[in-house]
């Protein structure tokens, strides 16, 4: 057992957080912003930055232009990355670019990379990907999937509606996920001003981190050429899976650098305000908060590093991968409370970066599986196991 | 012993449900609203609409043109009028009027009742409760206020900083808490548009039911007649702590309502949307989060209750409402964000009313003291009395 | 709305009191006592004590020996005689007999009263409920009953296996719930010297309090003529709910009694010890722990008396009397944990009743329906019930 | 970084696994063990199945007798060890034996070893650490410390109680902590058949995996040559710490055991009942539980293996042993907690090893220091440190 950083993630590590603190965090206040996100212009700047700083879409494999992270690497230098906001969408390691560049080394063919792929791996490029649904149809149950793909000749023909689709503005494509006539899900590459898909609207959610904000897609009569499918046709919930559990964890990691800001936060305001004749950390009531999330966060940190150390070992992880999202979406999520308690009045005002954070955190419980399906999948593994550990 | 509502309460409640339900909810999403509540031709059109069903400021005295209601009472209406955001504006117990209103008819004297008391009876003006400061201020701690008045003839000059002043933006008067020359801490009525008194800025805050939001004030050489002392000089902490017991528990009715609408839209969902191969609410993960929502609401009822009782026993109840104070955000907190976990994605955006409860409720744990003070304050009475019940 | 204490309770109230302290906690290191409670000589004594008291079985009617106390008297005064472990045994109010006798004078015969009911108010016999059952038979759920009662002639012949019988050992009858032969559930009276009834072992619970402790009784071939049928036949399971309701509210108004002493000794303790340069309730840590356990008190407190105002009110209660179990059961586990905290070592040792008080509270959470069975079943109507609150 | 167990350390615990199942948990319902664990008769013939077993006191220096094991196999062996209450006294690994045996290895003198080292790592003696005292003396705060040591010629003159001494019926030494005239902290060696040594009475302690119990020591005029110091004298704060961190997280990892086999109970029990129509387990209430559970277990083991790893590196681990006491003693007790309620009456009753379990966890979160103490001291550091991480 080595729990040591290696040399080689250690150097991302500090590089990722001297860029963060020196270049990106001083653009936290720019005007450019709204409550989606970093306007196109300034997401450019942002790339260009991570570009110039070697730490561009540094997940990718080294042939496609990224630094080839194993998934270790990546909760090092992810969680570097979570500490600002806007440190994901400037090392275009966000939600959901970052799984579907996963998925797309994965299984999508040479030509799909070379469309699709590539230029997202560059940051020229946004995409999004559309499996949930609107009631009734596929929420945290993928099976009630209610998006269909009739073939038609050489296309296939999509109909049907989607339901808080992540960065879908501003994206060049989608990944669409549709039930086939046979029943079995496909997914589809999709550029997003194909006629027939429509953006209906944009989503008024509670979190600002998600470039481009969520929005619900429409499908009518969307034609889609059969060489657009992913990969295999049949294959959606196959793929899904493997976009799923790194994917899981990823977020795990970058929210991990948000609790990490929020508890700075909280730290450097409760050694600065005077309250009943001390400092504010002084009060156990304060104290015992900080070290709580001190508890918390090392909590979270070591689940994902332990689940990522089983993915580097080609273990698949669909357990460890649901208890590591439901142990630190909760842990995380307290951190962030707590944070928010300690500040009193400036916690729930803009004054400080930390009430974004908590706006955006409280969807990282219910994103990629609530904890409760999560727990709920997790009992079925512990009870359906003849012999238990 | 005897928990029956009264018929005259039990009359009220249900003309106050009948208001919120039929000429209330269907304004919510009128336009003429943003971030800090409507508009103020929006809320002169609510005001009418209470004072036409009988129901406006209800809490006043009836020769001030109020109801005269008890506080027993008030826990009856306050509560159905929480139940949408923008009922307690309509009725005009809305923070921080409804306490202004209290304290006034308590310490005022009759001519600052006729000039400031009656027009926000009447709902034609709005007033803020300049009290707490930035850092390092007077924020939980009273003790530390900043802000000073000194005498210079028949005037005072006030000069300091007051932050997080609720409804500032467009009130037309304000109570200011200053400290004298020798210490002792004073409130003066001021109009909002005398010289020396600026609003610097709106302060971007999490919630969006406080009509007018939150400012910073800065008064420089701000001044202010002798005879604009609110009651007597030096008195500003007893009357602070008049306000405040009431003021608190005003605070916990009104979010009951707020958190039992987040339970009805939580269980509404659970009726209607299927997961897994059955309603969402059978699945216990579901059901189990209602009924623990349950008991908290009740919880927060008895508590209420109970001390309203104690209040209208003209019992000074400051630890029992600072108890009820805690027990209540806690525990309506506590449903809301079950409520959120329940609604999932939907829980996390504007498609219901319910994300805007959620982020309004954040800052109740806060508001007139946090939790963590109202412990402390508890700890040192449970300690402090020789005998222990 | 009154939430006053009536005179009448209020002196039973005080005398209540003043006999546990002055009488009964003087014997609570009274030797004659096992991990099963006291000795039956210890017994008889504290009967007497409680007799010449005039608090002895102050729930049963005036005319069977009580003081035909009302739910909300009995909330008050049960309350202060669960203050020492050994009030309910002395005023003989504790589990099972106090159920027990509400049940008899609710639905026993005359005759069945003069023979069981008369003397086990006078508290010369004990008696014992006999419906949980081993597995694969009745625990939380009644429906699994295994039990069967056969008619032949004039008797009733009952084979089967009780489990968890409290106060089985030395009780001189017992209730047995039995399954005819037509599927329906029945209880039948049955003298516990009668042949064909075995008491096959004590349980080693954790609890002290229950006068005889737990034990598994066998029914082989066991003869009971059919006039001991309580009540009606195929009426057990309507019987068991008329049992519940109310001795689920007994049991929790006993237990915040012993919460309430929990806390007591807590702070005694916390006013005495020094650490870390100060006393011990000055540390935050500690102050804060005794605020959530007033809190939590005064939650229990409130719950009680609601639901037994309501009862007194003939409303049948089973969602309130639910819910109040639920609340009352994790509000004083709570505090008394919280207490164990704060003694530290000395809270999980004998050296104060604090640990008993803790053995036997935990217990609290499971019997008469683990909360969440509980949860459950207030879902179900939560979301059966077609117009919300 | 490198997560796997080594060949070693996965041999040792597949022996060990192999071991305490096989052959220690059939002798758990042995009749030779009364409250304070097992007799001196029972517990000679576990050491000699471990010393049969080769793993005997593996944690000693392999010159001294033992396996020499690092902190992290210590990690993997001892958790397989907790698995059976008697496994820690079996392996000769139970407190305090196991930090005293670390404490002199690190400190004594050759000849110190020799008389009371060596028989101690072979199982044939058994030892005390005499330091916390009763009020007003030392508990959590080591600073308290009342027992005096005078110099009197080539002798300590020792006087003071000591209170809650684990193991001291039975052991044949004891270290004692004293303070020296000069107001330092010094330990001594002691026979514990040394006039002036008086073992006052037993503890009636809620736990019953302690072999020997807990007891109360009182030194009179007890004459110790200087030559039974332990290492220097005024050394007895260090120490104390240099005992404690590892001490701490061998607590950590034994109770882990014990946590892991209440999960198990739990879920063999979860899958053999039936309730409400369904497997138990089925039943979301239940299953949820099982897999937070998971979570716990899982969060705990990780702790461990992080600070026994920094442990390893020589890293002293003050700060991250605190952190993992705290963590570990929290989440296991929830782990224990949740089984109980699993289990339901059986829970709380001797049917199973559980609530021997459940008795013995609770004082966890109190020994070595309550939670509130590490909080306090966590926030402490995180407070004082100049730069955050």
């Amino acid at each position: 057992m080595d729990l040591s950083i290696s040399p080689k993630a250690e150097e991302l590590r500090e590089r990722t957080q001297k860029f963060i603190r020196e270049q990106i965090i001083p653009l936290e206040r720019d005007p450019r912003q709204d409550k989606h996100g970093p306007s196109e212009e300034l997401r450019k700047e942002l790339i260009a930055l991570a570009r110039q700083a070697g730490l561009l879409t540094p997940h990718a494999s080294i042939e496609m232009g990224g630094l080839g992270l194993s998934h270790i690497e990546k909760a090092i230098v992810f969680e570097e990355a979570g500490y600002s906001c806007l440190g994901p969408t400037a090392m275009n390691i966000h939600a959901p670019d970052e799984g579907n560049i996963h998925l797309l080394e994965a299984v999508a063919t040479e030509e799909q990379k070379e469309r699709w792929l590539k230029p997202l791996v560059s940051g020229r490029t946004r995409s999004c990907f559309a499996m949930t649904e609107p009631t009734p149809g596929a929420g945290s149950d993928p099976s009630m999937l209610l998006t269909t793909a009739v073939r038609d000749g050489d296309d296939y023909v999509v109909n049907g509606t989607k339901w808080f689709i992540t960065g879908a503005e501003g994206a060049d494509f989608v990944i669409i996920m549709a039930r086939l006539e046979d029943g079995s899900a496909t997914m589809f590459l999709v550029d997003m001003n194909t006629p027939g898909l429509e953006l209906v609207r944009k989503m008024d959610a509670m979190d600002n981190c998600f470039t481009g904000g969520h929005a619900v897609l429409q499908f009518t009569d969307l034609r889609v050429p059969a060489k657009q499918i992913l990969g295999e046709p049949g294959q959606g919930f196959k793929y899904a899976q493997i976009r799923l559990a790194p994917a899981r964890l990823t977020h795990c990691m970058r929210w991990l650098g948000q609790a990490r800001r929020a508890q700075d936060i909280a730290i450097a305001y409760a050694q600065q305000r005077q309250a009943f004749g001390k400092q504010l950390g002084e009060h156990e009531g304060v104290g015992f908060m900080l070290a709580d999330n001190d508890m918390d966060l090392q909590t979270a940190r070591l689940h994902i590093w332990h689940t990522a150390w089983l993915l580097d070992q080609g273990v698949r992880g669909n357990f460890e991968s649901s208890r590591a999202k439901v142990v630190c979406s909760e842990a995380e999520w307290r951190v962030v409370d707590r944070c928010v308690q300690i500040l009193g009045g400036q916690g729930v005002t803009g004054e400080t970066e930390l009430m974004k954070i908590f706006q955006d955190m409280r969807g990282f419980r219910i994103y990629d599986g609530p904890s409760e399906v999560h727990r709920w999948s997790m009992a079925r593994k512990i009870l359906g196991s003849k012999e238990n550990k």
